[in-house]
Order: structure tokens, then sequence, then C-alpha cells
């Protein structure tokens, strides 16, 4: 039997709770196996959102341990109670306690999956406004990237800046690994390092390795436009990218570039009747990557963090406070997640 | 009768006479009312290249002035004669006197638009590295744009600066326009000022209220990440996109952001069943423009200049030397730019 993935509930006043319930009304086998790190009484709220006189039925059942999630049937709902039961926010308002509980069951899937007790994480949306506010230890975090880093750093007994991690996107046609992320653009430019670089392609690399069982093919954007044409407009390409491909290459990888932006995404892209050239591509920043990954459309993306001693994947959407307890929000996302961490365990 | 349309031949060496001839073979009816401005022997060798043993034949008309070219029959192809015949340069080989006869067609076009003689020009792609190496006039110049815009304002007797041009990029899906072009990214984020985003706005605002015959609806791409989040990372949204944007309003454009650049081409996007929410969107730089316009693949890209007292479209590649002489590139791109022209010019 293997070890259950455990989805955190992300903030009860936004989609997360409902868009965990549709994924086991409308894929109950694909679920199998998972529960959900949250608050009993906010996943009831959700499931009841499907279930009008002539809604399907979603029972909720409480579990104490992730063990148990075996012994639930299938068409139910396994959910784990962190922390104390608690009083239900308003949909789509920012709540100081839902905040601090999605807070509090990410540190606890992070826990868990560092002392071996579910294979995974999937994380529904937490609101960052409301992690900042509640005051507690969850407002130093950023988002769920910093407070895995964090967790994991504090497990492996060295420091968060020691454990380097990146953000994954992907969707059923293209993978993009970030060097840097919520940074101006004026900042990111400064975070195009030899050393951002290298450990960007490596993350890419060892994670891509073991999930397609061979060397990938890894395609590294340039900064400037047309890969800086030769030092024409812009040196990074010469000076910073080329040096830490050369690295890379020296330690196996299959790394090139760096490419023309605007043309290598198009080269990487997977579809029917036309292979793909790469297996990813690294991006110098967050809009160069997130731009291709995103203008097919939002369903199907998926964000993977690399670096972490745990498998973390979560759909690549936000809370969506103004849908949220309409229960319209689609689950494909979450869906895709919970695949693609699979597709990790598994490889 | 309409005036016709000159497409000027560009690099002799390169793509350009073949594509345009298989244009022609493939597509005369769309073709009636154009001639190429280039060199008669290099148009003969291009059309040679598609008329084998069982392959179509393609005769080619030496025409002495524009207005002729309604006397030529379909299925044949008028040449203007732009200076004296030249040698036939090498496939794929970089050529002095090919990239001077290419700059000539552009000059002689662009005169004979300004006088009123032909109603637009579509540029085939001219070789910058052979346009740099002539040692002529035309060295000067970064490529079809910047020597448009000297004509057009030697013409006008203005300097060039007092003509901004912007470059539109457009296919099936999407129209964008960019703040900058040929600029590193740390000087394209320089060049993000209140008079160029104003200048950017306006221009497309202009454009395609002609073209689309309504107030065009503009959506603007912020620079940072999530548009800076509030300021959160970069100021420039909040500094001098929003004011810019501000003033665009004041002078009667529709136009909204500044917006999350990761996810506003993808609500641009015009699809089946799926209406794009903007006409137009206007990136901050070249990458953040291109990467979305180039993704779903090259074929049908269409580059438009804003800002001409003339109306000027391009298919969007280059000369691709690699596969010039083999009749395999696509004439699709330039039958695009040509019908382009033809809206912007019914319009």
């Amino acid at each position: 039997m293997p070890l259950p993935i455990a989805i955190t509930m992300g903030d009860a006043a936004g989609i997360g709770p409902e868009i965990i319930a549709r994924a086991y009304l409308e894929q109950p086998q694909q679920m199998r196996g998972c529960f959900v790190a949250g608050d009993v009484g906010a996943m009831r709220r959700a499931a009841a959102l499907f279930c009008g006189p002539d809604g399907p039925a979603l029972p909720v059942a409480r579990i104490s341990a992730a063990a148990e999630v075996n012994q639930v049937p299938v068409r139910c709902l396994p959910v784990l109670q962190v922390g104390a039961s608690q009083s239900l926010p308003q949909w789509g308002r920012l709540s100081r306690a839902a905040g601090e509980c999605a807070g509090a069951c990410v540190f606890w899937a992070a826990d868990s999956a560092l002392r071996g007790e579910v294979a995974a994480i999937v994380t529904a949306p937490l609101n960052k406004a409301a992690l900042a506010g509640t005051g507690s230890a969850y407002a130093d975090y950023a988002g769920h990237t910093e407070m895995l880093q964090a967790r994991a750093a504090q497990f492996l007994g060295c420091s968060a800046a020691q454990l380097p991690v990146r953000m994954m996107l992907c969707n059923d046609e293209l993978r993009t690994v970030l060097v840097s992320v919520h940074l101006s653009l004026r900042d990111a430019i400064a975070a195009v390092t030899m050393e951002n670089v290298l450990q960007t392609v490596m993350l890419t690399h060892i994670s891509l390795a073991k999930w397609l069982g061979r060397v990938p093919r890894i395609a590294v954007a340039g900064l400037n436009p047309h890969a800086g044409e030769g030092g024409r407009f812009g040196r990074e390409e010469i000076e910073i990218i080329s040096p830490a491909l050369e690295l890379a290459r020296a330690q196996g990888c299959d790394v090139s570039g760096p490419w023309p932006p605007d043309t290598i995404f198009m080269r990487a892209r997977q579809r029917p009747g036309v292979p793909a050239q790469f297996d990813a591509v690294v991006a110098m920043y967050h809009d160069q990557g997130l731009i291709p990954v995103k203008y097919l459309g939002l369903e199907h993306g998926v964000n993977v963090t690399l670096g972490l001693p745990l498998v973390r994947t979560s759909p690549d959407h936000g809370t969506a406070f103004d849908i949220a307890g309409t229960a319209v929000a689609s689950a494909s996302s979450l869906l895709k997640a919970l695949q693609t961490a699979r597709d990790l365990l598994i490889s």
C-alpha cells in the first residue's frame, strides 16, 4: 500500500475547499489514497455546496492519522483536523483565523512528509494577505515555497539559504523553471548570477532526470532580446549565462543556450504530432517563463517546487475570493497537480 | 482601380525572393495589384526554383512604373528593377551587393509610398549584417523600421526623433505593440518613461481605431511580476505607467492596466468561441510581447510599423540563410502581411 498523499486545504475563505470537494465528487478513483489536512467544518461546508436536492452526497470522514486514509470508503472525503476546529470565515473575505489555519496545515503536512508519513503534498491555494495578517509565525513567509523551504531546512539542520529551491511551472505542453520569482524586473536582472543560473539548471536536471528516467534536455533562455545578439544589446549571456552552462555541462547536464527568449518556448512546446525539442526551459525571470505557460489558459497549470527533500505540487491559481463559495471553480488544475505528484513519486 | 502595393524583395541571398515567387504561384489572385521592387535577375532565379520539369511556370515581367502592374496578366510576376541589374549572390551567403540592393529597394518603395504612387509597402526580409557591411548610406540603419522612419521624416521635413514609430506584431489571435525593441533588458527598463508609454498607447489607439472602425480596447502590461503588486516589487507601474494611462484616457483612449504581464496576453487572445477581451496589448519590452505572439508558431506572424505616414507590413521572420534557395520556406507569413496591409488600407 503506497503512503498517503496530503492535500492542504488552503484558505477556507477561498476556493481551496470547494475544488478539493469537487475533485472527490468528479474523480473519486483518482483521489484514492489522498486526504485533506485542514478543518473538518470548512470541508463539510465546501462539500455541501454540491449537495442540493438533486446533487450527489459527499460525506466527510474525520481521520486522526494519515494511515487511516485507506479505511475510508471511496466517494467519501477524509479530513485530518489540523489544530482546533475553526469558526467558518465568510466566503471571499480576508480572515486572520483562516490564514493562520492555512499556514498550520502547510507546516503540519511538511513535517509529515519530512518524517515519511505522507508520500507527497499537494497544496490548495492560500491567501498571502491573510497569511501576513495573522501576526503569527506564518507572517514571515511570502507563501508556500518559503514555508516549506524553512521547514525542510530546519529538519535537515541547515539554513533556508543553504537549501536553494526553484519554482517549476508545467502544463501539458511546456515545463519552465524560474531563476527568480517575486522580484522587480530590475532586481530580477541582478539575480541573474552564475550561482543562481547554475543552481537552477542543476535542480532542473536532478528533478527531471528522476521524473523522466533519463538525462533531460534543458534549454536556457537568454536575458536580453535575441539573447543579446552577440553582446550588441546586453552582455549577461556572454559573461554570466554561458559560463554557468559550461559548468553544468561539466557535471553531465544536457543543457543548451542561452537561446533567444522569444522563440525558445515554442521550440520546447509538446503538441500532438510536433514533439518538443526540449524537456524544460530555464527562464531568467518570472514573466519570461510564466507568459508562455499561461498563454493557453490557466486550467491545467501545475506548480512544482524543486530542491525540497519532499514532493510538493500545487495548482497554478490563487484563492479566487471573487468566486469562492459559488461552486463554479474548476478542479482540473488541482487534479493535474495530484497527477504530477504521483508521476514524480513513481519515477 | 486601387493603387498598387509594392513588395520589396529583401536580401537576394535569403528567402525573400522565393517566398514572393511562391506566393504568386500558390495565391495568384491574392497577389493581383502587387509588384516587386527588386532585381529582375534575382526574382527570375527564385521563380525558377519552382519550375522543374513537372513544375508550373512563373514568368517574370519587367515593369518600369508602378502603374503598369495592372497590365501584367495574372500568374505572372511583375518586377520593377530598382537600380542597375545585380550579379546574383550565392544563396545563404552574406553579400555586400545584396545588402545594398535590398536597402535601395526599401528607400525606393518608401519614396513611392510617400509620393502616393503605391498604396502600401510589404517588405520581405533583409539581412542586417549585409546592410551594415555595405559601406553605403544604409549602413547607418538597424533595419527596415529605421530606414522608413528616416525617409518619412525627411519627406515631412522633421527629424527622425520627431516621428515616433512603434512595432506591432499580430497574428490570428493577438496584437501586441512594443514600447521598445532592440535594447538590453536593462536599457528597456530605462525606456519605460511616461513619454514612451503614452506615445505607444496613442499610436496603438490611432492605428487600431482606423483599422477596426471603432475605439479599440487597449490593455497595457505592467513591467514587473504581478504588475508590481501595489509597489511590493517595483514602482514603475505606480510612478510611470498609471499616470501615462491617465493622460491617454483624457485623450479618449479606452485603455486599461497596468495588468499582471503573465495573464494579460491570454485575456487578449482571440479564439473560436472565446472572444478576446482586448484588441491589443501594449508590452513594456521586446520579449514580453514577442513570447506570446510567437508561442503558437511563426508562420502567420505579421509586423506592422505604427506611426509612419504610410502603410508598411512585413512577415515576422528573417532571411533564413540556412534554407535559402531550397524552396522550402513558407509564403504564409508574407501572404498574411499582404492581407494585413489591405485590411489597413480598406479601413
